[in-house]
């Protein structure tokens, strides 16, 4: 037992639930970072019982890195920002949970990203990860660009490199296209000899398959291959494109995030690299700022 | 019981098994079609025994057809041309497995496709259907370009036109990218109003969800719609280096085949356009052609 914390102190919880994992942090009133907890697929995609099992599985990790105990669910305000949401029927999905807390507050993951890489305040981010997508909270405002899944979106995304990575390398192999660097270290990469055995390796993939093999078109962009730099050109092209309509609504502030977000910047217009600023704060505690902002926004409205 | 075929008549048994439906053809050894069937898909992806049930099932339709009986399986010599097979894992499948017929022999759905498009002659043929793909046999050489699956290949395909469309109209729509009248032809023909409609539409979308919808991009181009314009030229020059491509081997003709095909004609270079023949017959009856040449190229080698 945490014997510092009185029982009425207000604990904020902030929650990242995402496609592969769930970050969970709990976080005195007075901003203190009192225990994280870290779990499997919090994606409502992957079921509402996987989901809410990963959510409840973090929390329970950050209580007991706090000190505190499992009932002290119900003391917890909490901020989740959850992929998929954005999709009214999983919202109304998560609505609908009988959820042990105090009270629920859900939005997306983009949107907590942003709050976390503001500190809550107003602000752009871009993530290019495996996916790739923008949200511009501005004066209450939210504007979101990209994203929308896999091989139609994500444009510029690992996924989209990797993609268009094997879709070059197997277009130079038929001789349809000319040779490039990419075709060897994808060969090599894989330990295969042929299109069969490309095809084989990439039958059956998701975008993270595809994802793991984008950072070799930057290897090979370095290194000057033509076709290389015209895809790295091309995928900014779409990024940049995101980052302009954001930067339309006037953020303070625009940061990037993501694994691939490094990778990209040198190819992104000089304009938009002039505005980029780093991240503060992770999604989960960007939850946490979107937690106590819904709750005064709330305790506002009911004192009105 | 059909009486005019003596038992010792040669008989030849043409398969064509796709993905979806697996067709075959009983010819005689003067050429003369005897009897038809139609059973569902016959890819080895989908398990050997859902492929072989689907052989046999045509077979014996097209045995009853004949007027022959179940048991004069074991007088058909069979060429089968099964998409899946260029891969050696599942070549090795069927070559395992034990046929009731007389003699099997295997080669892909492409290759049969061009044998009946040429009534068995050397020739060329591109295909451009859900998937997209091209094959010349040209003096015994086979040279094979394209396909390689979605979304990373089969490039200017049925599949690869829609999720070009979807992923235009989601630009435009994020106003990321001018705005195209494929738009409202795709939110019409969906009946719904937003990018969240049309990506829980797509969210677990397969090849032919997307080729489904590559009519429209026709439509929009036809209208003049610049996007729609440029994707049609973008397709249209993927199919035409695969036709370059296989019209350096100098084959005596060149067909199309496909749902897409006649689409596509018009944005063909016209130096490939003057070059198109029609197929002349279907690919089940191309593998008949492929049964008898094996079959005779076996009869030679053994008596060498």
């Amino acid at each position: 037992m945490n014997t510092m914390l009185k029982a009425d102190t207000p604990l904020y919880l902030g929650i990242d639930g995402g496609g592969s994992k769930c970050r969970a942090v709990i976080v005195s009133s007075d901003q203190h970072i009192l225990g994280e907890g870290l779990s499997g697929p919090a994606n409502p995609l992957r079921g509402m019982k996987v989901a809410t099992d990963s959510i409840i599985s973090a929390t329970q990790q950050a209580l007991t890195c706090a000190g505190l105990a499992f009932n002290d669910m119900a003391r917890l305000t909490v901020g989740a920002g959850l992929a998929g949401v954005n999709v009214p029927q999983y919202f109304q999905m998560f609505s609908d949970w009988r959820h042990p807390f105090k009270a629920l507050h859900l939005t997306s993951d983009l949107h907590i990203a942003c709050m976390g890489a503001h500190q809550g305040q107003d602000g752009a981010v871009i993530i290019v990860g495996t996916g790739s997508c923008g949200l511009a909270a501005v004066n209450g405002d939210i504007v979101e660009v990209g994203g929308h899944g896999f091989p139609y979106g994500d444009n510029g995304s690992g996924a989209w490199f990797g993609m268009q990575l094997l879709h070059h390398v197997l277009l130079s192999l038929d001789q349809l296209a000319a040779p490039t660097l990419m075709t060897d270290l994808l060969l090599q990469e894989l330990g295969v000899s042929d299109s069969m055995g490309l095809v084989s390796h990439f039958m059956h993939a998701t975008p993270t398959t595809y994802a793991k093999f984008a950072p070799l078109v930057f290897t090979a962009a370095d290194a000057g291959d033509t076709t290389a730099l015209r895809l790295a050109e091309q995928g900014a092209a779409f990024i940049g494109a995101i980052a302009a309509r954001l930067l339309a609504t006037k953020p303070p502030r625009l940061s990037f995030i993501g694994g691939l977000a490094h990778k990209l910047m040198p190819y992104l217009p000089a304009s938009v690299q002039q505005q980029v600023t780093p991240a503060l704060q992770t999604p989960e505690l960007g939850a946490v700022w979107f937690a106590r902002q819904s709750s005064q926004a709330q305790s506002y409205a009911t004192s009105l």
